[in-house]
């Protein structure tokens, strides 16, 4: 895996500052031939569940053996875990606090946020072997100290026994999906705003059964399932890319026109 | 072409969510030695004009062979054609809306947006083969899933032929250039604002016969030309490194100090 | 040095135009082979102080023989040379304004901006020699004709020597550095606002004698240390990962919340 190894990053660093530079840099130092690719660096600062989602439309896509590293990490520098999870598609290295949970199966992540054991076939170390970090050890940034070189080290075929102590359990997120109410309605939230305003939601394609439905949004309401952007003149519904309920303004912004903001409840019912 | 191939990508999705690198995955997992390049994601959303431009801007320093991927797309999921269109110096992939105009010869574009046959050189496909697609083809994010994977497949030395039809015309737009009024005076527009606020213009250096001049934009004149930003104190015109006339504030913003915006008219005369 | 070599990018372009583009286009012309890392492009318009920091925080983190190019200049086109300067660690090339003074060691750099002649061990050019640049030399985007060619070529392996005569002096910046007062309080200012609204000062860890600080910034005053941003609940001042005091606002813009700007004069003594 060594030679033109893909590593992915992921961060709420932002473009400004020499951050993504000195962790592009450590990278390099400890595997020079390695393909560092940005994913993102604005994830919404400390934002993880939103960083958990952008890793999730994003990794699938990347070939196999992809070594994809992301820190959104409120906590750096506590007694949280950082951790690298290898996959049958992929290796994931990072905090542990629910960012890599994207990595696990739908159905292997729990109802509220919290520790699960690791599924079938993913294994887990906790990045605590001294000699595969950079040195000194910066207590607010281990994404140049730590997850980088970690990243870097297993790119070169380091196995990941090597890195650290078996871990069993990790922190994980819900999925990313809508609740069915009694009354036979979906309720779920704004998962992303992304650069056009739209807004992407946790209602799936999959929960969805009627054709045509309405969407309330505060005071709003939205009328869908429109096929693409270019069909609608006002604030519409359309499945996007990623299999999710959007809410689209053509030509405009839906946040700005709706006022919506991230964690906003969507309520969805047929038409 | 195959080892280190450079593809660049050129679009409007913004560095905030998942797109750019769930596009770059799949061009990646076609293509793992592919070098993908960004030119731009910042392109004001939907104008395609403006995308068009910095492509005619960008893509002649690149290397001969380097296939360039363009989305700028509000038509994406309607029944305008996805082409792959080769000239004797790049590849350009992308939507027929005349994005990709700035691949051809200045004279061989149109006096308005529409149809033009292809010049002697230059051969186009539609991407239809869907052997060439990413499935399932999600209706809004033709980048990921038939842009990005025909130029990662073209960088793999696959003909163009291969990836569907034969085409004959494509969408063009006008070349980026001002006109001369019957008063003698050059009328132009603002066809890109940059990030220190200059405004770059449809007027070019070899339409200009005067050496100094004045820029009337809305309420505002504008003296020049200055040959370097050091040069002038307050609003200024000069040449700019494209060689378009560029209206510029040294030390702030021109498009602030003088309210302009995006296809505003200026008009030069001799001054 | 030729396979694969590093050149990496730190600007003031921004990623809204065709200039970063057409940079990496000119680089890659000359050496297809070279790997290209954006450390910024989002320096503040002009900002050659803070372009000199973010490229100090940067440049230690790369591979011995990295190539780094800096453009943050203002006096593009007026007689201010080009430079290539070699250290022992890297080559950084990118106008004689200061901003590639970071490469130099600390203890070299005058207390006021100025000529300083060259450290041992450390050689210069101007990038004078024509055959290096890339033609029609524009005069005011030096970063796609002079700058980027001069570090593609050398990470080709042409000698230094070849790109124009030696040069024995070179601009340079004061240390980033606080200055103690009479009363035995430091006076620094900042250099440098993340992302996160966090102000970077000059003050450094290893002038700060006390383990417990107040940091008064206009009418504000700041307590710390914190030794992680998760401790603390309001305004804070902590050591950064680059070793310099920062004040932050957890889940919040220490920018926003404390009226802060770059250059502000911050004063430090012991609480």
């Amino acid at each position: 895996m060594s030679r033109g190894a893909i590593i992915t990053l992921l961060t709420d660093f932002g473009l400004v500052g020499p951050y993504v530079g000195a962790m592009k840099g450590a990278i390099l130092s400890v595997n020079p031939q390695a393909l560092v690719v940005d994913i993102t660096h604005e994830v919404h600062p400390q934002q993880v569940e939103e960083g958990a989602f952008i890793l999730a439309q994003a990794w699938p896509y990347f070939p196999q053996g992809t070594v994809h590293v992301a820190v959104v990490d409120p906590g750096v520098g506590t007694g949280r875990r950082a951790l690298a999870l290898a996959t049958p598609h992929a290796v994931f290295v990072g905090p542990d606090n629910g960012l890599l949970s994207s990595a696990l199966p739908e159905e292997w992540r729990p109802a509220a946020p919290g520790p699960v054991p690791l599924p079938p076939g993913v294994k887990a170390v906790a990045l605590e072997n001294p000699h595969y970090h950079r040195h000194p050890v910066s207590p607010t940034f281990h994404g140049r100290d730590i997850f980088g070189p970690a990243a870097a080290h297993i790119s070169r075929g380091v196995p990941l026994e090597e890195l650290g102590p078996p871990v069993h359990e990790v922190m994980a997120l819900p999925p990313f999906r809508a609740h069915r109410q009694p009354d036979g309605t979906l309720e779920g939230r704004i998962l992303h705003i992304d650069r056009f305003g739209n807004l992407v939601t946790t209602v799936r394609q999959e929960d969805l059964p009627w054709p045509k439905v309405k969407v309330q949004l505060g005071p709003h309401q939205v009328l869908g399932l429109v096929r693409t952007y270019a069909q609608a003149q006002g604030p519409c519904a359309l499945i996007g890319s990623s299999g999710f309920l959007e809410i689209a303004v053509p030509g405009g912004s839906a946040a700005q026109v709706l006022g919506a903001h991230l964690g906003q409840t969507v309520r969805v019912e047929p038409a």
